[in-house]
């Protein structure tokens, strides 16, 4: 592959400030410039090679869902599209991966404005980790006088952004260790989360440290929502999802002799604790499908 | 008072790296101190001052019951000491806080040694924070195949000491951010935890986190269970619990505009989510009285 493609492959690995959508995004944006660039003498030659760039990038994160299936549903449009002639093939492929990132976007969009709406004055949400989605409902909910209580969500600490971006928009904001999530939990209205992935059955998986926040608020007596797109939503035939873990030197422990240190990056929370599922589709009980 | 004595209080007051029962037992030598060197004519002013040194320790840090407890024991023996002569009384009173500092870590080494002798070879435990209680626990562990999972312990990562305890005892021992603890719970025997107070109900006031490694523990169906000498009992007559917060700087937030940053130090376990109270007294799965 070309050095871009490897570079964009390479980042999209290497990303841990960035969320599951906005990486699916990302990745789709790299197929664009592959369908651009990637040499090849045919448009068969040219297929055959981006199907290879895609399923690089389908298997790069594998507890984020949204950049297996934006990818499937990429290489899935392009297997429709007419392939004659080489320049307006590259055109037309690159398009579908720009009109697959813009439904992607208009779909957080349209998930973020049916959480927000059932958030009135006067709330306080408990949030976790940093969400794209859960960014854009907070840009729903400015000026409705709404408390954040945000946890800064170790090891990276990627919580601080969502506080800043939150605290910008005139929301209360109140940041907390991941800690301290039991305590917050019986002090809010609701836990809002965004997802990595849904599985098959709407168990959650997102950033390590929402499993604590779910039992906290079903403890609190608050309801546990997820708020995404439905390009989230695991297929079945993916089977178990792999929770990835990174880098132990992100969690900056000295040397503590022959200790483990473990940094595993998300955690599953079951469907039993999850009190809604908020998409595209809008407010649901029960399960998205994709 | 003294400036002896005011340094001890402000040691015992900034204390970030103790448990409450190594805490308690400072305070005793404070007073043992003060005993042996706070100015006075006769032993009635003696008496009137260490009433107020005593008062003072009582009160420095709420969270901790031990303290409080500890120095009223004091406070209770000393009143039944004959003071007819000034040295005499000074050498009593002394010998009466070493007393009772020694009755505490007995009873914290036989409380340990009820918690060890139920963890068997091959058993993972999951541990939160540090506790000199809990590194009585390791000490007995030592040579039985025993695997640690330890949370880190923000904001100031105390549970890296406890950690590094265990590992040198030859625990196999894994780290953790505290925000994994909901993944790890499905990996342990046992969640075991020292305590900063326990309620008169048996609800545990311990180090935030706490509450969702117990929560984490249930859904996991796991116990979770407390090992604690029976000084950290609050009587009922104290009523609610303070929880104590401490400087925000603590988390080492960068500025984020107009975010409040908390740092609540602990948490409130309820007593429904206690398996076992471990004391001095042995094991029961009915809260201890004092």
């Amino acid at each position: 592959m070309s050095d871009a493609f490897e570079a964009g492959l390479a980042a999209l690995r290497a990303d841990r400030s960035r969320g599951a959508s906005a990486l699916a995004r990302f990745a789709l944006g790299v197929l664009a410039d592959a369908a651009r660039e990637t040499p090849a003498r045919d448009p068969a030659e040219l297929r055959a090679r981006l199907a290879d760039c895609a399923d690089r990038l389908a298997r790069a994160r594998p507890s984020m869902a949204p950049i297996a299936n934006l990818v499937a549903a990429w290489s899935g449009r392009l297997a429709a599209l007419p392939a004659a002639e080489l320049g307006p093939f590259r055109r037309a492929a690159a398009r579908v991966a720009e009109d697959l990132a813009e439904e992607s976007r208009r779909a957080v969009g349209a998930a973020a404005a049916h959480a927000a709406v059932r958030i009135g004055p006067g709330a306080t949400i408990l949030c976790h980790s940093l969400s794209s989605t859960l960014l854009a409902v907070f840009d729903r909910l400015a000026g409705r006088r709404v408390r954040l209580i945000q946890t800064e969500s170790r090891p990276l600490y990627e919580g601080r952004a969502a506080a800043r971006h939150a605290a910008g928009l005139g929301l209360d904001v109140v940041l907390i260790s991941d800690a301290q999530v039991g305590l917050a939990a019986a002090e809010a209205d609701l836990a809002l989360v965004g997802a990595d992935a849904l599985m098959p059955d709407g168990a959650v998986v997102n950033k390590a440290g929402t499993l604590p926040l779910a039992l906290a608020a079903r403890a609190a007596g608050i309801p546990f929502q997820v708020c995404c797109e439905r390009f989230k939503v695991r297929p079945a035939a993916w089977g178990p999802v792999a929770l990835e873990a990174m880098d132990p030197a992100e969690l900056g422990t000295p040397d503590l002799g022959p200790v483990t240190v473990r940094n595993v990056y998300f955690d599953l929370t079951p469907a039993d604790l999850v009190a809604a599922w908020i998409t595209e589709a809008g407010f649901s009980e029960t399960p998205p499908k994709l």
